[in-house]
C-alpha cells in the first residue's frame, strides 16, 4: 500500500503554487506557475532516485530504472496544469500518485523489472490554448507540433513562445518513446458524481466519451445602441443567444447520451452602447456514441446558419479541438479492476464524462483509467474537493496495476 | 461662414491620435491617446488666443473673453473621447466646431460681447468607466464625483486615478461655473440614418431620449463541460442567452418608441470546458417616453427573475447609468433652427437617440443641440462617416447660434 499521508502532503505543497482566489489553482500552462510547479516536480523526482527527459512540448519523463534496462517502460501520471479556476486535485493527484508509487517502491525496496516513467504531460487544459491534451495529442501523432507552436492566447501570445519562455522546452522529439511503451496508466478524479452517488471507491474506466469543439463566429453590424432603429440593427449578440439556446436543446434531445454548452463567449467590441458586431464562442459537444456527436456537429450548423440567415447576419465554424470515442486497453483496464478487487476496493466500470491524455495514448500503447470520487461531481471550480481516503485508494489501486504490469 | 477646410485639417488631424484598426478611431477616455488629444487640442486653443481652465474632473474650458468681462460665457463643444472601435466624428465634430468658431471670429475679427468658451467634457462615451456623460454629470451636480472617481475598467484601474496618471486632473471645482452659463450649444453627428434618408442638411434637436443601463449578473455553478450530467448544470452563460433574447421582445413591444440591447457581455472563468459560473452583462434600453423606460426596466427585472428561477440560477441587477428623457430650451432650439433658416439649409425637427452632453447641461443652463447626417448613420463604429459639406453646414449652423447668444 502507497502512503496516504505523503501523498496528501504533495498534493498540499503543490497547491501552494499559482493559488486561485476561492481555495482551488489557478497555474494555467506555460504560465510562471505552471514553470515553478514544474520545477517543484522535478525536485521531489529527482529526491526519489529518478532522472528526467524533456522532449519539445515540455512533457516530462521522470524514469525509475527497471532491473531489465531493455524492458519498454511502464508509463504513469497526467497533468499538473490547471484550470484558471480549477481545483487542487484535477490532473495533479495523478501526477503526484505516480511520484508516490515509486517512492512506495524505494521504501520498500522494490525493483520492477520494467522502468517507470512518471509523466507530466503539458497543457491538458485546453482553456489557454486549444486544445485540450495538446502534448499528448502531439506525442501520439494526432496533433501537429509546428501548427500547435503558433496557437495564441487570449493576449496573442503564441504556444510555442510561453513554452520557450518558462524554460521548458526541450530536446527530445516528441513521441521518440511512443514505440516502447509497455502501457500507460492514468489515476483523475471522476469529475462527475456517480461514484460518490453510489458509494463506491473505484471507477474502472472501460471508455472514455468523445468531444467536439466548434468555434463559431458571428459577424453582425456595430452600430449605437441609442440611435439605431430595431430593424436597422444586425446584433450578433443576440444571433449567438439563438444559437445558445440551439446548442442546448440539441444536447437534451440525445439525453442522456450527450451535453453541450459553450464556457468560452465574447464580444465585440464589448461596449455598454455598441451593437456587437462579433461574437465568437466555443460550442463543447460531447458523447460516447460518435454518430450522435456527428448529428450534433451538423444540427448545429445547420440550424444556427438558418438563425443567423434570418437576423442578416454572418457566421463561420471552426473546429478547434476534439476527439473520436475511446475504448481503453482490454487488458489494462483488467489490471485495474483486478488491483480494486485484490485491494478490497467497492469499485465499478464507467466511461469518462472529460477527456484525459489517456485518451491519446491510448492510440498508441495499451492504456487504463482509475477513477475515485469528487464532492458533488464538481470539477473545474476552485471548490472542487476529494477526501484523502478516496485519494488513498485511487492510489493504491494504480500502484498494484502498474507494478502488475511492470513485473518484478 | 466657417471655414470648413481648416475645419476639416483639424479633424483628420486629431483622427491620427489613437488610431483604430480599421481607419476610425481608439481614443477612449483617460488613456496616453486622450492626453495626446488634449494637448493638441490645448495648442490649437492657445495658438487662437483662448485661456485653459481645467476642473477635477478633467474637463476642459477654453475661453475666448467677450466685451463685457462680466457678461456669463456661451459654451460650445462637445467630448474628445472615442469608442475603442470608434469613429472619426462622434464628439470631435463638436468641439473642434467650436474651435472653428473662435478662429472664424478670430479671421474676421469681430468680438461677442459675452465670452465663448469651447469645451472638451471628459468621458462622454462611458466604455471605459460607466457610466456615459460622466464629466457632464457630475457638472450638472447628478453624478458625485468622490462616487466616480472610483469606478473601475476592466483591468480594476480607477477613473480617478488615472486621470490623474495622464495629468489632466484640474484644480476648478466641478460645477463652479453652473450658475453663470448663458447657454450651451453642442454640435453632433446624428448616429441615425433620418436626416440622410430624408436629405436634410440640419437636424434641430429639440428632446433627448432617455436612457436606463442595467447590469444584470447572474450565477449558477461553474461545472465541467463533459462531465457534469444536463439535469445537474447551472449554466449561467444559457440564462444569460435567454435573458437577452427577453430584452429584444420588450424592446419590439414598445416598437417604434424604444430599443434595448447588450453591448457588454462577459462569463466566467470564461474557459471552453467550464460551464459558465457567472455572466454579468449590461442592458441598455432607451425610449423618448420615460413610463416607457420604466416599464421595460420593470419587465426586464420580472422576466430575467423568473427565467433565473427555473433555471436555479441567482440573478441581480445595478444600474450604472442613465437619465430621463430631455426636452431642451425652447430659446436655444429656436436660435438653431432659425440660423439653418436664414443659412439656407434644409432642416428637421429630432429626437437625439444617443445621449450627449447636452442631455445633462440643459438642467443647469439654456442648452440645444445640432445635428448633421452620417453615412448609413451608422456610429460607434470605425467606419462611421459624413461628408466634409455635412461638417461645413452643421458648424456654420452652429456658429450662427453662438454669435446670436453671444451677442455682438
Ligand atoms: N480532465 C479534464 O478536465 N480535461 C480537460 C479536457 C476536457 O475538457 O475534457
Ligand atoms: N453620443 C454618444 O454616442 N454618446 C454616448 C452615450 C450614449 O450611449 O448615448
Amino acid at each position: 500500500r502507497i502512503n496516504g499521508d505523503r501523498l496528501w502532503d504533495s498534493i498540499m505543497e503543490m497547491a501552494k503554487i499559482g493559488p486561485g482566489v476561492a481555495g482551488g489553482n489557478n497555474r494555467q500552462t506555460v504560465t510562471d506557475e505552471d514553470g515553478e510547479g514544474r520545477k517543484l516536480f522535478q525536485q521531489w523526482c529527482e529526491d526519489a532516485g529518478l532522472t528526467m527527459g524533456v522532449d519539445r512540448m515540455g512533457t516530462m519523463f521522470m524514469r525509475r530504472e527497471g532491473t531489465d534496462p531493455d524492458a519498454p517502460p511502464v508509463y504513469v501520471g497526467s497533468h499538473l496544469d490547471t484550470q484558471p479556476t480549477g481545483g487542487k486535485y484535477d490532473g495533479v493527484l495523478g501526477v503526484l500518485a505516480g511520484l508516490e508509487i515509486v517512492r512506495t517502491l524505494n521504501d520498500l525496496d522494490i525493483r520492477t523489472k520494467h522502468p517507470i516513467v512518471v509523466t507530466n504531460w503539458t497543457n491538458e487544459e485546453g482553456t489557454r490554448f486549444a486544445p485540450a491534451m495538446m502534448a499528448s495529442g502531439v506525442f501520439a501523432g494526432v496533433l501537429d507540433q509546428e501548427d500547435v507552436y503558433v496557437h495564441t492566447d487570449h493576449d496573442g501570445k503564441k504556444f510555442g513562445d510561453e513554452l520557450e519562455r518558462i524554460g521548458w522546452k526541450g530536446d527530445e522529439e516528441v513521441g521518440a518513446r511512443k514505440d516502447k511503451m509497455r502501457a500507460f496508466f492514468e489515476l483523475h478524479i471522476e469529475q462527475g458524481p456517480i461514484l460518490e452517488a453510489e458509494g463506491k471507491d473505484i471507477g474502472v474506466v472501460t471508455h472514455g466519451q468523445g468531444l467536439s469543439w466548434t468555434q463559431v463566429t458571428i459577424t453582425g453590424k456595430e452600430a449605437h445602441t441609442g440611435s439605431t432603429p430595431m430593424p436597422m440593427r444586425r446584433n450578433a449578440g443576440l444571433g449567438m443567444a439563438r444559437v445558445l439556446e440551439l446548442v442546448d436543446e440539441i444536447a437534451w434531445s440525445h439525453k442522456p447520451h450527450a451535453v453541450g454548452a459553450a464556457g468560452h463567449i465574447e464580444v465585440y467590441p464589448n461596449s455598454r452602447n455598441v451593437i456587437p458586431g462579433k461574437a465568437v464562442f466555443t460550442v463543447d459537444f460531447r458523447s460516447p456514441d460518435l454518430a450522435v456527436i456527428t448529428d450534433m456537429e451538423q444540427r448545429l450548423k445547420i440550424g444556427a446558419k438558418k438563425i443567423c440567415e434570418e437576423m442578416d447576419l454572418g457566421i463561420e465554424f471552426e473546429k478547434v479541438g476534439g476527439f473520436d470515442p475511446v475504448e481503453f486497453d482490454r487488458d489494462c483496464v483488467k489490471a485495474v479492476r483486478d488491483a480494486a478487487e485484490r485491494l478490497g476496493y467497492s469499485h465499478r466500470n464507467l466511461i469518462s464524462g472529460a477527456g484525459h491524455d489517456a485518451c491519446w495514448i491510448n492510440r498508441v500503447a495499451p492504456t487504463a483509467m482509475v477513477m475515485c470520487p469528487c464532492v458533488d461531481g464538481l470539477s473545474h471550480n476552485e471548490a472542487e474537493d476529494i477526501s484523502p481516503e478516496w485519494a488513498r485508494a485511487g492510489a493504491d489501486v494504480l500502484f498494484h496495476a502498474v507494478v502488475e504490469s511492470a513485473g518484478i
